[in-house]
């Protein structure tokens, strides 16, 4: 976001067809609350598509790049790695150092779809559990990011917006946005 | 939640097969934050069936529900009634009435796939947007939670568990779970 180091998610493991709706969504998440990027590793074009379709009609700024080298964001990443696993320490704690981490630096978010092969472990500084259970690597990441920014994503400006939604107790309101 | 009053997750819209992977991740994530049922509308037995073996084998209480009542379950509900959608009130001006309502009283959360008919806009207590931004209903149902539980349900007990996951630092470890 504006004024904060860089925040962004690297999604692991996608397979075509199978993972299409999954990476689009961890991708959504990203941009909605709070990062900066997303980069996925695999051909996920679709993806990556209606993400920036989104971004085009609601603001950014947010990148979405496909990646075919994902080992080495990982290992040339110049800041914090948190690797986001049900089989990390507690959320709980660590945030609070991952948010010391963020205040000085980048963080690079690494979600997995399958199996996270074994270096990926060995070379984040942090594994975290967004609990210990099997859930969502959707659910997970919103958690986290929430957490990291303390929810100030929810009050972040979007720029290049063609439409906003209004906030409403029923219904739907959508306006256009104008920008000199 | 063991000691709370009840939260109860409503996953409508379920279209068979195109939705499987979203519905189990709705689930999963409504187990695994706190929630004590998730009710799906829709042919979801596959769903309902990756859900309740994941509970067998890594804990409860936790129950899956199919229905063909989705609005009677809404209308009837004798508690408070909050629809996630994008077009609500911000979810930090309305979070913490919903938890008092909660102290009070049982917790409805309705989370659509895709168009939610109107009439679940008009019986919500409240519409509440987890950002006004298109991104994933798994991802929004998890920041709600996680806010309405205010971060208990991450220290919360499994009950009939066969395994546990053992939080480390790197790599992974499962532990089976003995209880007399």
């Amino acid at each position: 976001m504006h004024g904060e180091n860089e925040v962004v998610v690297l999604r692991l493991g996608h397979r075509p067809g199978r993972d299409n709706r999954m990476t689009t969504h961890v991708g959504l998440t990203a941009r909605a609350l709070g990062a900066d990027r997303v980069s996925i590793a695999g051909a996920a074009s679709d993806s990556k598509a209606t993400i920036e379709d989104i971004t085009d009609r609601f603001g950014g700024p947010f990148e979405v790049e496909l990646t075919t080298e994902p080992r080495a964001l990982v290992r040339d990443w110049a800041g914090t790695v948190v690797h986001l696993t049900m089989y990390g320490q507690r959320i709980q704690d660590v945030e609070a150092d991952i948010r010391e981490a963020h205040a000085s630096g980048p963080v690079l978010i690494v979600v997995g779809a399958e199996k996270v092969p074994f270096d990926v472990y060995e070379q984040a500084d942090y594994n975290v559990g967004v609990t210990n259970q099997p859930h969502s690597e959707v659910a997970g990441l919103a958690v986290f990011l929430d957490r990291l920014f303390e929810g100030r994503q929810l009050d972040r400006e979007w720029e290049n917006a063609d439409r906003r939604v209004v906030p409403k107790e029923t219904g739907k309101r959508v306006e256009p946005v104008d920008e000199e």
